[in-house]
C-alpha cells in the first residue's frame, strides 16, 4: 500500500481536516500521480455536506487534478515518470456497455467509478484529488501540456469538460449566437470555449456587475437577465443558450430568446423542477436539452485544444489549510472563478 | 368576388352549420381550389370552442385541404387547371424573414397568416377547408399526386407534416430505435414514417387494446404504458420518443426510456406545463424538444414521400352533415384515426 496524505470530512458537518490513508499499490495498468494541484468545484461541497444522501466518510473530495507520474505499472504504455497528466471525474467504467464504447464512460451502465466518493470494481472507497497521491488506472489519466500554467489547468477537468462537451456536441461556432447565462467557474470556462470556437457569445448575468468582467474573458455582449427591456432587445436571436446556473431560476426566458431550432443546453442541478409549456418548445422546433461533464477521449481533445489555445480556468490559488473558509466564500460565489488548492501546501 | 359555400361556427358554443360568404377573387399569383376532401383536425375543435381565446366567428375550419385546380392567376407557374393540389395550415407568410427564408414560414415572424381564424394581408378572416372552394396563393399550394387515395391525403396536410418534420430534422431511420407515443391522427402517421424511414418502430400506449391496430400499422413491438414491468423493460433504449398526446401527462417516463444523447420529441399541447427535474436530461446528455407543422418545401418533399411509398392517412369518410357529431367522437378519441369530410356532400 502507498500512504498519503490528504484532507478529509468526517462527517457531513465537519470541516476539512488533515488525514492519513493508504492508497492501492500501483497495478500493472496503473500510474500514480504526485498531485500538484486540485480544483474545488461546486460537486465537493455537496458531497462534503451529503446534500445528495449518497456520501461515504471519512471524505476526500477533489476531482480536478493536476500532477506528475511519480511511478508506472508494467503494462502501461501511455504515460512514463516524469509527464504531466490530469484526472478528473471518473477512474473507472466497465468500458464495453453502449455508453463506454460510443466515448460517454461518464455514462456507463455497468461499472463506473467516480473519483472520490463511490465504491471502486473491489467495493472500497475512491478518495479525491485533496490529496498529496493518487493511483489511476492509466485510460483514466489525461495528458497535459507543460505549456499551460498548471494550476489554472486543473478546473479543466471538470469545468472545462462540462462546458466544451456540449459545445462540441451540438457543433457550436462560426456564424452562431451564442449566450452563457451566469459568470461562475463553468460560465468562465463557457464564454472562452465559445469566443476560441469562434462563436459571438453574449454573457446573461443577473449582476450588472459583471459586464467588466466578460469584456475581460473577450465576450462580445453583456446582458443583465433582471432587466427586461434587455431581455426583450434579444427575444428571438440566440441559436444556443449555454445555462450555467445551479440555483433554482425560470428557464423560459432563455427559451424566448432563442431562435428557431435553438437549443438551451442546461449545465446546472438546480433542486426544484423545471415548469416548461409544451409550447415553448413546439413554437420554434426549439431544443432543452442537458449536459455532463465528458467522456475520455473528449476530455484529452478538450486539454489539447487548450493547450494549442493558450486557453486555462481563471483561478485564485490557495493553500489546504485553507479550504473551509475557500468553501464558505463558494457557497456565495465569491471566487473568481475557481478556487485551486496548491498541494504543495499540504 | 367568389359565392363560397361552407358550414361554420357562429359562436364557441354553436354548432356547426351551413353558411355562404365570399372568396377574394382569384388574384395574379392565385389558384381556386375546388376542395374535394377536408381532414378534421383536433385544432379545429379547440378554435371552434375558443379554447385559446383568439377565435374570429364565424369560424370555417379546416387545414387538411385536398381539392382541385379550377383557376390560376395570370402569373401562376406552379398550378394549371384540372391538377391535384393540397392546402395546409398556412396560406401566407412574409418570405423575407430568417424563418422563412430557411423553410420555416409556419414561424415568420412578420406576417404569418393561418388557413382559418386568422387575419390576411388585408386584415380579413381567412377561412378554411369545411368548405366548397378556397382561393390561396400558389406559393401555398401543394402539388399531389393522383396515385394516391385523395381523401385518405388529406390529413397529410396537417398530421403528416407534423409528424414527419421532427423525424426528418432529427435525421430519425436505419439503425434507430424509435417510440411513438399515443396511437391518434399524429401517432399512426408517425409510426407509418418511422416504419417507411427504417427505424425500429415501438408503440406505447395507455390501452392494452390497441396492439393489434399498432400491428396492422407495422409497428415492430408494443408497450403498455401503464404497465410497470413494461416500461422498464424499455428503460434506456430508445433513440427517439416522437410523443404525440395532448393530454396532460408526466413525460418523466419517456426521459428514462431514451439512451445517452436520445431525443424526446413532444408534439402535443397539454395545458399544463411540464414538471422535468435537469437530471432527466444531464445524465445521458438527453434533449426535450418539439415540434410545430412544418414549412412549405418540407410539406412538398413529405407528399412526395409518401406518393412514392403509397403513405396516407388512415381515415372514416364523413359527410359534412355529420361534423358535429364527429367533434364529439374525436374529444373521445373515437375514430381510426382521422375524420375527413367528403366535400361532396356540402
Amino acid at each position: 500500500m502507498i500512504q498519503a496524505k490528504a484532507y478529509a470530512a468526517f462527517t457531513q458537518d465537519a470541516q476539512l481536516e488533515p488525514w492519513n490513508f493508504d492508497r492501492r499499490d500501483v497495478g500493472p495498468h496503473d500510474v500514480q500521480v504526485q498531485i500538484l494541484y486540485c480544483g474545488v468545484c461546486h460537486t465537493d461541497i455537496h458531497n462534503v455536506h451529503n446534500d445528495w444522501g449518497i456520501s461515504i466518510f471519512p471524505l476526500v473530495p477533489g476531482h480536478e487534478i493536476v500532477g506528475k507520474i511519480i511511478a508506472v505499472g508494467e503494462h502501461v504504455t501511455k504515460f512514463k515518470v516524469g509527464d504531466t497528466a490530469g484526472v478528473g471525474t471518473i477512474v473507472d467504467s466497465c468500458r464495453h456497455c453502449e455508453d463506454c464504447k460510443s466515448g460517454h464512460e461518464q455514462f456507463c451502465s455497468v461499472s463506473p467509478v467516480q473519483t472520490y466518493n463511490n465504491l471502486d470494481a473491489e467495493g472500497k472507497p475512491t478518495y479525491g484529488g485533496y490529496s498529496n497521491t493518487i493511483v489511476v488506472k492509466e485510460d483514466f489519466t489525461h495528458h497535459i501540456s507543460d505549456k499551460l500554467d498548471l494550476a489554472a489547468v486543473a478546473p479543466l477537468l471538470c469545468a472545462g469538460i462540462t462546458t466544451w462537451s456540449p459545445l462540441r456536441k451540438w457543433n457550436v461556432g462560426k456564424g452562431h449566437k451564442l449566450a452563457v447565462v451566469g459568470l461562475g467557474g463553468l460560465g468562465h470556462m463557457g464564454v472562452k470555449f465559445g469566443v476560441a470556437l469562434g462563436a459571438d457569445v453574449t454573457v446573461i448575468s443577473t449582476s450588472p456587475n459583471k459586464e467588466e468582467a466578460a469584456k475581460e474573458l473577450r465576450a462580445h455582449h453583456f446582458v443583465v437577465s433582471k432587466d427586461e427591456q434587455q431581455m426583450k432587445s434579444i427575444f428571438h436571436s440566440f441559436d444556443f443558450v449555454l445555462d450555467t446556473v445551479s440555483a433554482d431560476h425560470d428557464i423560459n426566458p432563455y427559451l424566448a430568446i432563442l431562435k428557431t431550432n435553438g437549443t438551451y443546453i442546461n449545465l446546472g442541478l438546480p433542486p426544484k423542477p423545471w415548469e416548461v409549456s409544451s409550447f415553448s418548445v413546439i413554437a420554434g422546433n426549439k431544443a432543452i436539452t442537458g449536459s455532463g461533464v465528458g467522456g475520455l477521449q473528449e476530455t484529452q481533445d478538450m486539454l489539447d485544444f487548450c493547450a494549442e489555445h493558450n486557453i486555462v480556468s481563471d483561478i485564485e490559488l490557495i493553500d489546504m489549510k485553507d479550504i473551509n473558509t475557500a468553501f464558505d466564500r463558494l457557497k456565495k460565489g465569491d471566487v473568481r472563478y475557481r478556487f485551486v488548492i496548491d498541494m504543495a501546501t499540504l
